[in-house]
């Protein structure tokens, strides 16, 4: 299945996307989609729904972030050997963990807020999925079973927040609008091997990105049993899984944001997003 | 006013300490002590409630954490001058931040749980806060004013998994347990000056911290404002604010804790935590 959320920012409404393409309105099966629609309860619960009984949405204005109110937005980093090399940093031997502010959460088409003083705006094309099953200590293969679903997220950076201000990287990563997520979030049954597919990003038309999960270090249910050894997992919580070569600081010169810029990204049988930097309100 | 939250873990009711000694239940006013309930209009709404009219609770078996369900866990490093001279780093020239797991939040009395492997548990009493009104490029006045209230916090860290373990401190600060808060939140008007408040930390009776927020290098007000320029802050959402010296890791030579120690701390004017030290499940 492919979930989504769609309308206003902050009244969004949960929804499906149905194989014959309409988009239909999961409102009266569940409150949102967030960590109680996505247990493996509630999923079974929707997927037993025959979507066309469900009622069509007929525009969709805007996407929101495909999962709501997580307890919290993980992050692996330097998981691809390639990126770990462009960053000039050592592939490492246990994941890099961090951690986005959840309230850099925004919809797959959202704009790109630059942050005041921001002077090295970067992306990162990344898979990222929601945890469906509370997990502490579990194994490989519990652990990838705790995955509800996979979507797109771009890890938006600030390289000088991230590295030159002191401190972990945190400060970097969760400035509002640095987490788009979706535009769906796809159920694992239907996504296979996540360890296969091929990803992208462009900034104005230019291919920066052409990757594939093939190459990430640590496979998702290895992230989500490493995790759990260091923490509780919550359903609804999201990991975000690093990014191929091809991020702006990587480029030879760098090349960072800037406003009116616009960013596409994908990953294949996820969807797409694009996001038009501006500056700070 | 002191606000609290009351019974079993999952459970917990929003409760009040009144003048007379006795703890009143809230429910009738908030559904909770969040995020919704610390807006400067909701603590009007509850101070404007004479505690006598509301009913009184018998006996509390648990405190809960003094907040629920913030949308982030944030926290400041080596906030206090000795502390980083102890820990054998710099005194930092602006805030270092990280981040706590929300999923550590535990109340002020309960267990703290020593995670597998871990060899170096560790204890940091601290100044610990929640906003009340939504903060973006804030002066320092203003994030002084978003402070809905205080309380204690045990910044427990496990310091193999926050230095040796690669990557940012995210890994050995956010456990389950890792972040008692409480007993209770004491309001601003109540608190007055954050800056003059003496705080201290036992472990089997031996008083390691001895502290006073006085010797911190960033202030609460300017640390709303700086976190403010990287990420907008929501009602409900904690800051933990560095700990004075006299952590284990601190000692010569370290002293860790181990299953069955004793931990008591407390701030001046924001009551006593005390937690064991009990293995995994």
């Amino acid at each position: 299945m492919k979930l989504l959320r769609y309308g206003a920012a902050g009244a969004e409404k949960p929804g499906l996307l149905a194989a014959d393409g309409t988009i239909r309105d999961l409102s009266s099966v569940v409150g949102d989609i967030d960590g109680a629609a996505v247990t493996p309860e509630a999923l079974a619960r929707i997927a037993a729904i025959d979507p066309i009984t469900l009622p069509v949405v007929e525009k969709v204005e805007r996407y929101g972030a495909c999962v709501a109110r997580p307890g919290k937005f993980l992050c692996i980093g330097l998981n691809y050997a390639d990126h770990a090399a462009e960053s000039g940093l050592p592939v490492p031997a246990e994941p890099v963990v961090f951690m986005k502010a959840t309230s850099a959460l925004s919809g797959p088409n959202d704009p790109v807020i630059q942050p005041r003083n921001s002077t090295k705006l970067d992306w990162e094309v990344e898979l990222a999925f929601v945890i469906g099953t509370e997990c502490r200590y579990v194994d490989e293969a519990a652990g990838q079973a705790a995955i509800a679903g996979y979507f797109v997220c771009n890890d938006v950076s600030e390289r000088a927040f991230q590295l030159d201000r002191g401190g972990t990287w945190d400060k970097g990563k969760g400035c509002d609008s640095f987490g788009p997520i979706g535009p769906w979030l796809v159920t694992a049954d239907e996504v296979g091997d996540p360890g296969d597919l091929s990803m992208w990003l462009e900034v104005n038309g230019h291919r920066y990105q052409d990757g594939s999960t093939r190459t990430m270090i640590f496979k998702p249910g290895f992230i989500v049993s490493y995790l759990s050894q260091f923490m509780s997992l919550q359903p609804g919580d999201i990991v975000t899984t690093g990014t191929p070569p091809g991020v702006g600081m990587g480029q030879k010169p760098p090349k960072y944001l800037s406003h009116g810029d616009r960013i596409r990204l994908g990953i294949q049988g996820l969807g797409e997003q694009e996001q038009v930097v501006v500056a700070p309100i």
